[in-house]
């Protein structure tokens, strides 16, 4: 209830008169329930004059009934239209409202403006992220939990790797880890060989060889937090120039979190690992920003990029995931999660960034 | 190409001057290249006059220049701002533009419309989601190949399971014969006991024991194409009432099943699964639609409920899942993928469907 009420001051201060909350993840965030509603309307409704209520699908009353701090409660069937539960709480008196431009759409804002009409819609969704992006320490423990789970699932899953195996094997066993460990879901892309170097590359059924770079990329979801990780790999004895690209993606990685503390900016930490790797040649394939926030979502707030002037402050955790990739050639991104202390900064992540021949 | 033709057939009945199609699985229908943008600018541009174009994030290119039959690519960098590519390609003469508006958030709308001043903007996505519903024989080969994955790990990880086991032993098991037949990624609730009487319960470390019900909900994602089936066992021996429970799931599932042929509304196939419900006095534990299309996506259109006045048509891929879920005492749901054929219904999936105690 904390939160809530901290996000009131909020509103009075912007003379809101009220607000649908409708990212899930805040939802979350705000009153301690946790669900994917999948299309169905999930909404948390904020008036200034009166309190709360969570409106939700039927279907996940039970659950909501035991985990919600906010006990109003207005539930819809699949039958039924939500706007009705809308129309009969706001009753049209509203002049600024406020949504989550980011992640509401355009169809269903269109539907709560054709009931509220209110004169202005805020985004609130940016204030949202500034209250979320200080994570408190209980918030830091899941983080932590669900990193622990990817850097054991990442040690015990590499064991079966040599040439010969496929990545949707080595997939396979590294989930199988994760989920025996407890975790409650994630992504993971295990690409090898050329196919390293797409960013953006999917788990096939190539077949390990020897002299292949072997990249992993991927996070757990634990208790409604994430964790995000990469780490690439030798399979075997590789060339030169992949040592190369590995010894200048591993510096840059370093670099940069060395630089982590409160006051620095964003755009000077991607600076920082950026002029390594340009000053090294490979400048024009390192193609992406160098991190983003993390926490209920894989990809929060801050973005760290070039451009971005704001700067760290203690509490926040993010990703430093510098890479290189060369077509033809395969690519290197060793991602690590990092938390701003007061005077610095904690890599919550553990795995060893020696490379690794396997 | 056959399907943008098709699609300028419509822009051209609707007089639409352009279309911003930001939908990725849209994008995958039109273009055959898939990617995860996450929060990047990922675009297909379609102007009335002139050639589309592809706006994509710059680290993608390399794959959509292989996989994209839409040849005019302009990428973007994180640093750099999306939308003077779309300031370059419009220039502010549209009268009406389509935008997916189901799919489009505010925020990135508000973004387009302020470089497009159109007069008015339609949603498109009815007409995408009418194209994509009548599944192509590919198509079905692809949720044929995903089923078929789904199947087989489901066969394969239940061998495992007996009291004794936790719901994240056996998911990690399935998840694993999942991985290893190929999926590309997919989700999976494994939940037993009371909890069976969540529909979104989440797989948690509740020990299985003899007399509990094991609610299996899941698919995988293969070449694009989705897959999705629930199946309910019994642990050991179970009482009477989960039987009935069962039994009741089963023959609402069976009869909707056999009501499906070209020309039958969705709101009846609801009906005739409720109606069974409602007799054997568990209507008000039946807490959900029906069933969902599926195909590039795990929901998309048709929507089976009550008030869907919509009907059949061949080449249709939807599921059938009819639950019953009482607190404290267990759920059941038994779905099926089900595809329209001109006289009838294919069930793709071929998971047994008897009561099976493990």
């Amino acid at each position: 209830m904390a939160r809530i009420k901290k996000f009131y001051e909020y509103m009075e201060a912007k003379e809101l008169d009220m607000v649908f909350v409708t990212l899930p993840r805040s939802i979350h965030y705000f009153t301690g329930f946790n669900t994917n509603p999948h299309e169905r309307f999930f909404c948390l409704f904020m008036p200034l004059i009166g309190d709360p209520v969570l409106i939700l699908p039927e279907l996940d009353l039970d659950e909501a009934s035991r985990k919600s701090c906010i006990k109003k409660l207005r539930t819809h069937k699949d039958n039924e239209d939500p706007m009705e539960i809308v129309t009969d709480l706001t009753k049209k008196n509203a002049k600024k409202c406020g949504v989550e431009k980011e992640h509401l759409t355009l169809m269903r804002f269109e539907e709560i403006a054709g009931v509220v009409e209110a004169e202005t819609y805020v985004n609130v969704e940016s204030e949202i992220q500034k209250m979320k992006v200080i994570k408190s320490s209980d918030e830091v423990a899941s983080i932590r939990q669900a990193i622990r789970i990817s850097d054991e699932a990442l040690f015990e899953g590499l064991k079966m790797v040599k040439p010969g195996v496929t990545e949707y094997e080595i997939a396979a066993e590294i989930q199988y880890q994760r989920i025996k460990l407890g975790a409650d879901g994630g992504g993971l892309m295990v690409v090898s060989g050329e196919k390293s170097a797409l960013p953006h590359g999917r788990t096939g059924d190539r077949v390990l060889k020897e002299g292949d770079l072997l990249l992993i990329d991927g996070g757990v979801l634990k208790n409604g937090y994430v964790s995000d990780i990469t780490r690439t790999f030798g399979v075997g004895e590789i060339n030169e120039q992949r040592k190369e690209i590995y010894e200048t993606v591993l510096a840059a990685n370093v670099a940069a979190i060395d630089a982590v503390k409160p006051g620095v900016s964003f755009g000077e930490l991607d600076k920082i690992a950026r002029d390594i790797i340009i000053d090294k040649g490979y400048g024009k394939y390192f193609t992406h920003r160098l991190g983003h926030g993390m926490g209920m979502n894989n990809h929060e707030y801050p973005s760290i990029h070039g451009l971005n002037r704001d700067v760290s402050k203690a509490g926040m955790v993010f990703t430093i995931e510098p890479g290189i990739y060369v077509p033809g050639v395969g690519g290197v991104r060793i991602e690590d999660d990092i938390l701003v202390t007061d005077d610095g900064a904690e890599v919550l992540t553990h795995y060893k960034k020696e490379l690794i021949l396997l």
